[in-house]
């Protein structure tokens, strides 16, 4: 298949219902979109390489899913909404038609669950792994943006649904937390939020290095996924530290102004049931991580999780 | 170098002066950018990879100059100047932290000629080659945004600069035709434009197919590089076949109203005395494509040039 023809196709396959989108689908022209409506807008990047981010034997349909959900969950977790999207593809040769058109079906797939338009895109040919570029712009939702260099000592530290495993199939349907920060921002003031991509630990390194400040997390409170409990039976680690150390849980990590928290936690289960949302610690004005076990004793948590070494 | 340490050099690094960048600069956080005074966004994305756009034994710095003139040229090709980019990276293990920072400066360099501020980006690492996203965006020009499908049969057929043999240079440092494109659109109607990446020929089709149009170049009239010159005494082929074939120009192909030429052509050596501006041809409304000789005689003009095949 030629660039042109894939393009062809995706124009024909999407229908943009956004009456802000002027022009856009594929990498002919730029797209170009009616931002007059728009005070601010929320723009975001992600990679994901074949090899790093998922292996050659993932369907081309879970991949295209992913890579949106990935790039989407970006914006959510600064508290925007997403809602255009281009997508670069570098593809291996030989892959052919047939690999290219089910990506596009997941691509649009999960753009169509989160009320995106794909407007645009760029295809090439590679000798080596595909590698897919996903950009999402949106604007912030009522109460954002949030970043995550603004957390403050005694802030609590909120995780939404369960940690760990998601190597067992959850990396590559992850659920944008979309609906979980609008509903946060409504509730409470939101000091600071992130995607949980490369392990629990590393990013609320991350988060507490941004913010200067650090933590100490209450090792039991932490949410153990159903997978986490069944990888830790043959990988030799505990729940926890998988729960702790896995990487693309793409859950939300979230610092609440102290006092918010129990108001939010009274009323979440009115607005989202069926999201858990967990207290699993607070932040600190002093700058290390500690895990505390439920005698009080507590051990340095090491930024370890999923490093990208160059 | 971990992805952290790369991303915090790129931080300080920037010196954003662009007062509508709210937060911006890294993966860390999407970018938040003040669009208040904008009323169309244009946005397009662009994947340059190893291998197939460049090899391994160009200087890093060549690259990331490249990555962002590309995707600039789109823009401007569209009759949009950019403003904010993003750069999503993946990086061969073992490249290291040199490479990185060469790569980063290069980038840097061409935004900074080009008034363009990076906002964000992505890091990964991989084990195959080098790949690099960089998306562009940006607001139409007065007189913009111009399509590639709106070729008006009668159009008068333009190109800037000089065409093929970009293989030997040029294709590393693309000039990005933004002064050109702003004063095309001042002088005259531009019916449609696009910046020539995989040849000529294969790029004018690629137009005429859109506008639903076809075109008759004068084959003489077709401006040769010094480059396309040189090297047809070595690879076999007429300059004039470098010129139609060859990739990576990164020139303008322009459609204008013909009645608006000869006015054009007057006055365009007072606006931009270093840019040549040539008459190639003429838009038809019968569909295929034509290269007339110095004798009169037609052949029709098969649109080959770079052809990315999966």
């Amino acid at each position: 298949m030629s660039e042109h023809s894939l393009i062809a196709w995706l124009r024909n396959r999407i229908q943009i219902t956004d009456p802000a989108v002027l022009t856009g689908v594929g990498p002919d022209d730029c797209a170009i979109l009616d931002a007059s409506a728009m005070n601010r807008l929320a723009i975001s990047t992600d990679m994901l390489v074949e090899g790093t981010h998922f292996d050659q034997n993932i369907p081309a349909q879970a991949i295209g899913f992913k890579a949106m959900a990935a790039a989407a969950s970006d914006l959510a977790a600064s508290g925007c909404r997403p809602r255009w999207a281009l997508c670069a593809l570098g593809l291996r040769r030989g892959l052919g038609t047939h690999w290219a058109r089910e990506f596009g079906e997941g691509l649009i797939s999960c753009a169509e669950d989160l009320d995106i338009s794909l407007v645009g895109g760029d295809t090439t040919s590679t000798d080596g792994p595909v590698s897919i570029c996903v950009t999402v712009c949106g604007q912030p939702l009522a109460g954002g943006p949030v970043t995550r260099g603004n957390a403050k000592p005694g802030d609590a530290i909120l995780v939404t649904g369960s940690l760990g495993g998601s190597i067992q199939g959850r990396h590559l349907r992850p659920v944008v937390r979309l609906q979980e920060i609008e509903a946060l921002l409504n509730l409470a003031q939101v000091n600071a939020c992130m995607d949980i991509t490369d392990g629990l630990a590393l990013d609320l390194w991350r988060m507490m290095q941004e913010s200067s400040t650090g933590a100490i997390l209450e090792a039991e409170a932490i949410p153990l996924s159903p997978a986490a409990l069944d990888l830790s039976k043959e990988s030799g680690k505990s729940p926890l530290e998988h729960a702790l150390r896995d990487g693309e849980d793409f859950e939300l990590l979230v610092c609440l102004q102290q006092d918010d928290w129990p108001e939010v936690a009274g009323k979440w289960p009115e607005f989202l049931p069926n999201t858990p949302l967990t207290r699993i610690g607070e932040v600190t004005s002093e700058k290390s991580l500690w895990l505390a076990g439920k005698d009080g004793q507590r051990q340095e948590l090491l930024p370890q999780g999923y490093e990208h070494d160059f």
